[in-house]
């Protein structure tokens, strides 16, 4: 294992957007650009090829660049956790290897989101994966997308297999955490992280390690600042900036009611602020000039260039 | 209104379980017991005819009987709020009537359940039934049982509506509050009530006003001692009894793994520990002596005579 | 049992509309009104307080005065099914005594449908009850409203039950009713009625016996004329009332499209055509002009006085 | 296009069962003996990297050696479908074109199955990925497997585009295809396809054109007279073959209750019959002794021998 990856991993370690010129080219200037935004933030780490970087969407040879080129950017100032998740078996460990020859510190995976596996089946596939992975794997649970979970037994499970250091949970289910902070009580070396960002705070103050923040993209002072005021407890700062989240979440996620709102609603953000273009890949499209003005407004209305 | 109701509603406030002789007789005894019970135990308030209180298998007539007796028994002494949850209209103006003539405080309903309605027609139906209720009304969200939620956009149009003065929550999802919470900031006198026990104390850190814990039925101090702590925010004595809350959830209401392990673990372990029977109304039955069993075996090891 | 009715029931058996003059007054006119218009269209029954008949939404009062007038206007002329679906076994028990007493043939109920059983439970349920019931029973399986299907190996079982006489399936899954007609292949007495009606035809040409189909409130000749193209194999026919049936669908039950668009094209309808009110009860209110001058256009498009 | 293609798709297309080695190693000696078994039986074509086929848990590398294999051993003789089913664009697009390369006939998708698009979405995307393709393209809906479905309306939009020429439907929802055949009632054009086996005859005597029935890896024989039955609307015939598919459904597509006992029981069902091993694909584990015994079982109970 990397020296770089302290263990439990904490803080904010946003996933990355990934910047593109079009549907199959990287925007490396963009994607500079970005990295250099979250870092000078203070993020605790980078996670790309996530949902938020748009994992599903790209081709292999576009993965490989981005894993390339995040890692030269970053030249090891944090972790960088890589997006494994393929349907493919044999696929995932292809990405984990150009994650390792990359010099990135862990890798990252939810279940096969096409057939969906049992308990039984997916605790034997993580054995088996996690024997031929270079590096330490996290557990992804975000059903929304995989429609099968990583049950909670299942997890604690899977932590007794050499290899497998933490889980991200985008449940959206409060109790889930809970239940599996409390089987892995005893583990003070399993980390756990929170996607959603409405209840990171919450998440901080009851034994939670970090968040994987979408809104860190765009604001990483504001999320490292709600996550340092859980940490220590300050609960006026809590308030005053868990109420920023809550108001990004509702003004720029929000925007057409797709499915897609939130991702388009980060990237034209991003665009907004001049940091990378809003490309999106396919089957997904920028937003158009009503929807992009409305970001534009509700940018504004959060006194945006304050949080920067 | 009544001035026993204060506004914001705080505290704990168990969902009483129905303490049944046959599948269509009240268990008086039981009742008054678990009543006096709970109210020794520090509750803030009762709420009958909620989902643990298996309001959608009693018949009308025994609907009734709980409310008349529930309100003699308690004096007063504490908040009654009463479940009216009835996919027709006519029987939850009814069953509000007769709470109101009985003395309760307030009714609570979730959305009519069987044919799912819009969000459009739940807010015209939620203004229809207000004019006509002789109580405020809690609006309840539980779509795991509902299908339909009350989307946060409806609550606060619906908080709008004179007579509607808050909500309890058991989606599970951590983030639906937490929009209402925002959407509703500027609206002091709107109760947010949790469901879900695992995350209570991190609700009532970031500004939730109480839990209708199903625990508390069994363990009423140790609920009300949590909700103080976490008000308090002593920290060490969050971290001791959370992790109970924890043990009960995970011991306690997973036997046999069946939707109703839950409802049959709050009634068996009411049954070990001498309040009130086990049988639960059609189409549940009561466990058998293996998993009356477990449930003694898993009180046992919460060493429960010490939480009460 | 009565002898009005046939084992295995066969034909078209419409889940009457519940004509009303608001939310808790039955159209007594109204009703007669449109079991006539059925019963002259050639129907071989009557279900009342079905889905359609927006059981779920009626007051226990109503539920009685709908049943007594119902028997009283059929006066045997056609076998009566009385839907007592009620999530509380007695008020199902209690809606059955009324059924008895009142002179219907049969009755029929889905699941409970707010907090679901498992399988077992759910076969003790249909055990205990049709021990209580005066009346054949047949099943309705229609998860969509209950969440919880009968599975078909609970069906196969529930057959075997005294009592329990058919199913009636509205779960749109085609393998469904083929997986449960396979398991009872030998049964010759149980009855496999369909809910959806785009594939009645389907489903008899191998092996079905009736549809409960909801257009035949409006065009009892239409949906007889199909049932019995499907029984005499003549495909012309088939094909040419088919496409009429699937107009139906893509027309009258599609405006707004709400959940609740279908109950309110039939209720529309019937009153375009001069039968019935368009009053829906609670929570659904009837379309306002636009959508009712859709319906008459509709209507119209379809030449529907042709098929009177 | 090529002339191998005729308008519209008629028969039986069996979904191909991709032999392995292990994990990464296309098994080529029972990929020969497999297709040979089907052409023999008189299949209408062939469809290689389906839900049936494991395309999700396979390899770039393997997906191109089975194109260029299958393509190599048909030599033509009937339609080859493939599918490229994948939730990045370019990787659909780098699929198709080696089907083009070694003269497959047409190409076959779902929907992006991770992020799930809105209508708008797929609709422009189909656009997209039809201007690029290099061979004619049939939708494929499953939603069971892609959460998302092309709704109806979305195919008939889809219909107008140049080169998407058919749907295949694996909904299990009878109405789906009903809906669409309405919405396309002038287009003869058009193919229609069902993935369930159960009501393969249903949808065939009503204006189906084919099916994609996994049993006919093991039972081309049983599944084209099936077939032919129904298009010479011999009921008696008819009945028997239904029968029997729908106790191979029963028998061999249940045991273990898993969410993969379909899948599993093709191949152990072909292992058994010595047409190749019963390797599955990751996250799948092959049947251990006990299972693989009820699957003899049940292949005996069928007389198997007297279906090839």
């Amino acid at each position: 294992m990397k020296n770089n990856l302290q263990i439990p991993l904490r803080g904010i370690i946003p996933p990355l957007a990934t910047p593109l010129l079009d549907n199959d080219t990287l925007d490396l200037e963009g994607l500079e650009k970005l990295i250099e935004h979250v870092i000078a933030g203070g993020v605790h780490g980078i996670f790309i090829l996530g949902s938020t970087g748009e994992f599903s969407g790209l081709s292999t040879k576009l993965k490989h660049q981005l894993i390339e080129n995040t890692c030269k950017i970053v030249k090891q100032r944090v972790p960088v956790l890589v997006g494994i998740s393929d349907c493919s078996f044999t696929e995932s460990i292809n990405l984990a290897k150009k994650a390792a020859d990359s010099g990135a510190d862990a890798v990252v995976t939810v279940p096969p989101f096409y057939f969906s596996a049992s308990q039984v089946e997916l605790l034997s596939y993580l054995k088996n994966l996690a024997k031929q992975l270079p590096l330490p794997l996290f557990l992804y649970n975000i059903p929304m997308h995989t429609k099968v979970e990583f049950a909670p037994d299942t997890v604690k499970a899977a932590a007794e297999i050499p290899g497998i250091i933490g889980i991200k949970d985008t449940s959206f289910n409060a109790t889930y955490l809970k239940k599996i902070q409390y089987l892995l009580k005893d583990r003070n070396d399993f980390t756990f992280l929170l996607g959603p960002e409405e209840y990171l705070p919450d998440f901080i103050l009851t034994g939670g390690h970090g968040g994987v923040t979408g809104g860190a993209n765009m604001f990483p002072k504001l999320y490292v600042g709600l996550y340092r005021a859980a940490v220590e407890r300050d609960f006026e700062k809590i308030r005053i900036l868990q109420e920023k989240v809550l108001q990004i979440n509702a003004t720029l996620y929000t925007v057409g009611h797709y499915g897609s709102s939130y991702m388009k609603g980060v990237k034209t953000s991003l665009s907004v602020m001049g940091i990378c273009s809003d490309i999106l890949a396919e089957p997904f499209e920028r937003f158009k000039t009503p929807e992009r003005n409305k970001i534009q407004q509700a940018l504004e209305a959060l006194n945006y260039k304050d949080l920067l």
